[in-house]
């Protein structure tokens, strides 16, 4: 089993202290970003999801860097492989090739891993209601990602209402999309601008050692730095 | 890790084949009637959670008495441990006592699993996407659980937007909820009209040999069976 619960020191700086979110973090670029907008008004319980992906270690690694840097209070590593188990996805399914050399199709991506967000929402979310945290963030984007149904405002209205009607009434969780109309140099703009720890990420689909620069991922993580102007702090694999 | 996915031969009965339903069973005698229900239109493949609660063993025995029973084609058995070490529920922590000799008081009473049937209907609903079913079956009942905010109608209507809007746009899932304004009796009579397997099912919080006849689950079974007029098949301990 991949997990683990944490409790540690806490923010404790001056001033009054900062209510209590959730913070979704793959450890990516995106959900980096959406955390340090967290970081404006709230305390961090950071929330990572093992669901069999390919690159888990390495994705672990980030989380925890993160964590260790912005001093998350909380940190659940929650082990939900199950959902690497039923198939349908190449993030998860050896059987199917991750796409190289090509941005994702329109439609519906091989990447797309069936109600995943749902999932880690939920499990997010039922956090969140146990430590009396007012919001769970998350990175999601939909220029990025047209493809994901997951991943479009009107999903996330939809799931803020299901939080209402089945949390307890004096629960008032809500779900916040720091990112949602940025596309990823937009992304990236905002990060710089928060002083978010960038070089500290990992986006590639397919390797755990250099980034492979050639996943649908790692493609639009190039493209969204040649945008911005600036060099991507992360490793490539031969460069 | 407490998981199993099992592919099985199926029903192969004369008349064209049935759609696919996955249904929500965890052992208990709601579940059981929602499985009977949805065995009159569907073919049946199981879910059962495994989130830390006390009698898992037993409920799991139940669960696979009954997939053997109907011959569910698919089984799965998802391991969803870390909703029970979030802590918050006498179900799972060990700590906090089941109540016994007392109906669940009025609010949300300690039984209460934050946000559980939200975790349990994605996963179900992932499971279901992959295997194309059209639909997820949940005995959920509001008259016997006025305390449980995620089991009222309208949050089952918001679920199945979320689906709409959260999946394919192929994916045509529903949820259903058969039982939603039955009491125990009521659930009791219908199971007993579709000749649902009531002696295999298991509902007490606390035993797993003989049913405790004590804990909120047991007074309520016990009372449902005492309304309809006929024994309750299961054994009590002390009986």
């Amino acid at each position: 089993m991949n997990e683990r619960i944490e409790k540690r020191g806490g923010g404790g700086g001056p001033g009054p202290p900062k209510p209590l979110a959730v913070v979704m973090l793959s450890g990516g670029l995106d959900s980096c970003v959406a955390a340090a907008a967290a970081r404006r008004e709230f305390e961090l319980a950071l929330f990572h999801a093992n669901y069999g992906q390919r690159t888990l270690a390495r994705e672990l690694a980030a989380f925890r860097a993160l964590a260790a840097v912005w001093g998350a209070i909380r940190i659940l590593e929650a082990d939900l492989g199950f959902l690497g188990r039923l198939g349908g996805s190449s993030l998860t399914d050896a059987g199917m090739p991750v796409p190289l050399d090509e941005e994702e199709p329109p439609g519906i991506p091989p990447t797309y891993v069936p109600f995943r967000n749902s999932i880690f929402l939920a499990a997010a979310v039922a956090w969140a209601e146990v430590l009396g945290a007012q919001a769970v963030f998350i990175g999601a984007n939909v220029l990025d990602n047209p493809g994901y149904p997951d991943c479009r405002p009107e999903y996330f209205a939809a799931y803020n209402r299901l939080i209402d009607l089945g949390t307890r009434p004096e629960t008032e969780i809500t779900i916040q999309t720091p990112l949602i109309h940025l596309d990823k140099a937009g992304i990236i703009r905002l990060g710089m601008e928060l002083g978010a720890p960038l070089e500290l990420t990992w986006s590639c689909y397919q390797n755990e050692d250099a980034a492979c620069g050639r996943c649908s991922s790692c493609l639009l993580r190039l493209k969204g730095f040649a945008a911005v102007g600036v060099p991507d702090p992360i490793r490539y694999q031969g460069k």
